[in-house]
């Protein structure tokens, strides 16, 4: 279990230093992911033009990419960035999205894990599976397998490309290839949200910030995810409200009566 | 009128076989769109990328075109998409965002149903006359046009093309150029809502997949539109609730209290 | 201070007239600068293509340009726009995202202001700064100075670009390089939001073609967004909630209860 005051301590740093999170993500969950940044107290940027991505990396604190959408130029700013980062020794989070689905976003995710190591891959099992070469039933970017099938990928993905997998699900597992964490919580109206799991990604993104380890920073970001989603699904009454209650959970974490 | 029975029928597979809807849609109502699709229970996956285009569409069960936000990389993504659904008889569903407001967009959807035949082609009053050939004073992506004066070109442009013609406004018109269905209800409100069209032609995507004729699932999926738009407004107070209280209707839709 | 009867009368005139404003925004802020013009009683039109940029720009009445999630297509589309608002005497105000963060950023919205005059440059404090060659520790598209550091740089960029500039921050500052104006109002909260200043661009957009003078029409938006943001704060408990009230305060502004 991640230790609750080593966690408070960790969202109030990321509130305190307000790090600036650069973020190459689809054009679906961008809005979605820059408020949850904003609402935990990070400062997102997205941006993905090959053009800026050295001054934007040098400024940014650690960097997110997710390929949710892909087209070329998107491809191109992520190989640029993946260079940066390696040069200058960020860390960062990759999100497969929709891994398995295609050609094109299988061999995408591989290429950048093999050209810069990701601190952080965090998806859904499906998406795991794929990366790992287990063979799987794609249905598109939701997941048809639950964590524990894809517990055994997770494992030898971690081994293999030296990240920590983070993978999301009714419950959630963090594993380094060694170290396992199961973290329970969160709701099901979740699944029927665009971008929950891309926010997770955003979310560990921000916490890499401030802790040393990147499995607390997967740990941190899955628990947050999970309590706000208990929360939200308890007081809301459908996908519609349930989006803007969590974004209203995660802003009011930790935060005292004055600062809300 | 469209029979109740049936219409929940066509709900409750949609929610248990949860069908892969491909869509190629514009930035502004993407998120909006997924939301929409996840809360009637399919499984939206946005692509536009062409080279993932084959891989895509031979796993998704129907696709969505919506023409809201062109540029050369989602024309390309476009035409290699109704190549594709051609080659596998796969039904996809028009919305011709804007078409009369440029001679791009209106180029561009008619080239695409000469193309390859869609299913249905969704679309305001405004739009529909543009794609028909008839003269229309466009302020851009909302109609200066109601459905009663669009009612000649529906069924001009449902005669040549083949399509079913699913024509929004604050009555709703489906014809197949012989057959015609009014659907009344809704709100004044869904027009201050950005992407409400765009909703509508992908929840006929998601019909798309359940229905065995394309003018019940245009009709089934302006009724929902029209009965969740209606319950919405009544409960919200303004545009910003509106949407929200929206998506909660279409999640809660024959919904039993277990499931929600 | 604005007159109150003059900025009621101008609000009127945009729900009366309904007029289309064409958008080159960022996508992270497309679906909420969209509604939020809708909420208004304008007619956006989201568009970057540079084959459509001269017909689009025939039928709208002005012009937004966001620079926030450039790409080298977006640019294309950007310099085709200003084109063709100059050629056919269009207003159009610049909003430059995160100017100061990249050298693409800064010399992109350069470039924009030179090629042609846009009415109104409406950015946060360290974007005017950056703009005006003062030098600035940038940390993204969120200011990291306020707006009385930014008051020389704000006049200078006036005088040479002749453009009226609007600055957002705690206190808002509008000056055509002379006059200046501070419009107090608004919440902390609205700095966890996502594209706050970027609606605050795009309601600029609208207010330009209802008024006369720049000045005018860059401070009824501020004002607008000050109040409207004022109350939403008021009645929200979180980031996910302000912003559903706030698009909800925008459409009832001096709406009748007959027209809600």
């Amino acid at each position: 279990m991640t230790d609750t005051e080593q966690y408070r301590q960790a969202i109030l740093a990321i509130r305190r230093r307000k790090p600036l999170i650069h973020c190459i993500t689809n054009y679906v969950a961008m809005q979605f992911n820059a408020d949850a940044l904003l609402a935990l107290g990070a400062s997102p940027l997205m941006s993905f033009c090959k053009d800026e991505m050295e001054d934007i990396i040098s400024i940014a604190k650690a960097s997110v990419i997710n390929i949710g959408c892909l087209d070329r130029f998107q491809i191109e700013g992520m190989k640029a960035a993946v260079e940066a980062l390696g040069r200058r020794g960020r860390k960062w989070v990759l999100d497969p999205v929709g891994a398995g689905a295609s050609q094109l976003r299988t061999q995408t995710a591989l290429t950048l894990i093999q050209q810069g190591r990701p601190a952080v891959i965090r998806a859904n099992a499906s998406e795991i599976m794929a990366l790992a070469g287990t063979r799987i039933d794609s249905r598109g970017v939701d997941s048809t397998n639950d964590v524990y099938q894809a517990r055994t990928s997770a494992m030898s993905l971690a081994r293999e490309s030296g990240a920590v997998v983070s993978v999301s699900g009714e419950t959630d597992l963090i594993t380094d290839g060694v170290r396992e964490e199961f973290i329970e919580g969160g709701s099901p109206v979740m699944c029927e949200v665009t971008g929950m799991g891309c926010t997770a990604t955003a979310l560990t993104g921000a916490f890499l910030t401030v802790c040393d380890s990147p499995f607390e920073a997967a740990a941190y970001a899955m628990r947050l995810m999970a309590e706000c989603g208990g929360k939200a699904a308890a007081e809301s009454s459908g996908s519609g409200s349930f989006r803007v209650r969590f974004l209203d959970e995660i802003y009011n974490t930790f935060r005292t009566e004055a600062e809300k």
